[in-house]
């Protein structure tokens, strides 16, 4: 997608050995790109939340252990550096799941050929992870021609959106807001309402910044006002992601998004949530089991921006001492989405088991919609 | 209600013909009284936001007004004095009203006379607010207690509450959060959920900073999360305010009540509103014809808080040139409203047209509810 004009990825190779990534704790005050040249710099970037986003951390470990390989292609090596980037973010499930793309590629070549092997890897996972976000905008695309064409093209598709599901997130495009690029960029008018996403503000600091770089029209709003605008008929579908699906279609996502779906229900309007397969479940039937992740009370209480001369200041938002509370996904139950968009196509969340492995015991080895495999 | 254990109001006399207020622009991060001596303080007062809401804004009209008299109790003198007040906040009702019962109760009496009266009338309004928030928090403690005795007095009562509704908003005890305070008076353990309240966080401000102070135990939430509490069974019932209520009972109040309304029936919990009868607007069946306030963008791009050293610094939160829809209020229709609670008792939104005055065209001269009248 595009920055002032300019198509980017959220992570390049440099040419000379290194990757470039842009650096997403200076946004959306400062666009800084940082080159990585070794393992320590990957396992950093990653570390310090320079890099965010499932897919993207996955790449940028992936890169990171094809440059521990250069340095040392011998098995202990090898070993150290997949711990070491392991580390540095242990519940990532797509950080782990890349490294053991890379090992596994390396570890079944002599050492001599392991570098060249895991970088060629790496890139593979790149270019997987983009071809799922585009074939997931792709489907998507063709249910905001149809609101399109429901409304006799009169105008654009007002789309609502929580969250950042966009390409920084990911390698390229995004999964719900690839969506959005997918159906700009074919030369369907969309404007996108975008959920300020409280109490990190994912919306209103990275969200706004895709979407006024890419040139796609927005408006930013509180996560109070997305019910009042469903409620006169201001907003024709709401897109989101998902964190997590569970087998019978139950949505894990960010704090918020259920409140949202809930008023979609009740203005008749529909609800998408934008996935690739690899973020089903299926171990898990409902979403009433699934543990909340409770972050910092100081999300909520505390928050950065820029000030008057451009510098960053964390300031106060409350009393000293306020207790918070701060859950930072809900579920959202399948009975309120309309329907699942994923590489594969558009489901229901009665058809959702169409997309289940054969034998739930034995999930394929490539599982589709993961960052892609280097095996395949 | 208390500030560190202190019992306060929000506006008093100081007996030397003036009336101290709390200066609201400077909370949570400091607690300073003003005390405003002549009509200018007071409309200066009003002006800046010193103090906000509409009953502490009536009454600080009508001592305003009273101080004028004090200095030249003439007609024109009063007509000069009414108006540049009632110019302060020009759309404020409540204002207007209180301005209208101490002019009437001048303008009855000879010019020597005059400056005593006026300032009995704005005590008097100032008791009557009391009063009725009083009458509205005994009344809702009732339904605390149902609450209680219906999780069979095990734990508190959890109550999720949203913008402010407090004592620092009237005169004493507040609306919504006046129940509240009568009930942890009363005994009833209560825990608050307070929504932040984006994008000017009253609650993540005000209605923390009064509980604090208070003593009420309570929980700062992003205006995100309180669905999913009450999803998984961490709220007893819903509490809020309400600025306009149309005759068939349905609610604008501060924009996020009506996706709260939404989640609480969903979840099977009772959502009450509180208000004076003086909120109700006869002249209105629908809120959907109610035009909403559209306030400045910069409320949802730019907040202030107090950097570490206790400074206050207002910080831009997303890209300059952020586009920002925000919409003040948003509408409960009537069938999500479980009771309405008011100083006259407590009403379902069927029951609510038995508070109508006899007849719409003539309401009564003393509307219940309202600050209060000096010719009652």
């Amino acid at each position: 997608m595009k920055v002032g004009g300019v198509p980017y990825r959220s992570i390049w190779r440099d040419g000379a050995g290194g990757v470039v990534v842009i650096d997403q704790t200076r946004l959306p005050h400062a666009f800084a790109t940082r080159t990585l040249r070794d393992e320590e710099d990957c396992a950093a970037a990653i570390r310090t939340m320079t890099v965010r986003g499932a897919p993207l951390i996955g790449a940028v470990g992936a890169y990171g252990l094809a440059m521990a390989l250069a340095d040392d292609p011998g098995d202990a090596a090898l070993e150290r550096a997949y711990a070491a980037l392991l580390a540095t973010r242990p519940t990532a499930v797509n950080l782990r799941w890349a490294l053991d793309q890379v090992r596994a590629a390396a570890k079944a070549l002599a050492p001599a050929r392991r570098a060249a092997a895991a970088l060629a890897c790496a890139d593979a996972l790149c270019e997987a992870d983009v071809a799922t976000n585009a074939a997931i905008g792709d489907h998507g695309l063709g249910l905001v021609r149809q609101a399109w064409d429901a409304k006799a093209r009169r105008g654009p598709v007002n789309i609502l959106t929580h969250c950042n599901t966009g390409w920084i997130a990911c390698v390229d495009w995004g999964t719900a807001l690839g969506i959005v690029y997918k159906a700009h960029d074919s030369g369907v008018p969309v404007h996108v309402w975008v959920d300020e996403t409280r109490p990190r503000n994912q919306g209103g600091a990275l969200t706004t910044w895709e979407l006024a770089n890419h040139g796609v029209p927005f408006t930013l709003i509180a996560d109070n006002a997305g019910a009042h605008f469903m409620q006169r008929g201001q907003v024709d579908l709401c897109l989101v992601g998902a964190d997590r699906v569970t087998a019978q279609g139950d949505v894990c996502n960010k704090i918020g998004t259920y409140m949202k779906a809930l008023a979609a229900r009740e203005a008749a309007i529909p609800f998408h949530v934008a996935l690739p397969r690899s973020t089903i479940d299926w171990t898990i039937e409902s979403g009433a089991a699934i543990e909340i992740e409770e972050r910092s009370p100081e999300e909520v209480t505390h928050i950065t921006g820029a000030d008057e001369d451009g510098r960053l200041v964390r300031v106060r938002l409350t009393p000293p001492g306020t207790p918070a509370a701060n859950p930072a996904f809900d579920v959202t139950p399948a009975e309120l989405v309309t329907s699942f968009i994923t590489e594969h196509g558009v489901f229901a969340p009665s058809a959702l088991g169409r997309l289940r492995p054969v034998s739930a015991a034995t999930p394929p080895a490539t599982p589709a919609g993961a960052p892609g495999s280097c095996r395949a």
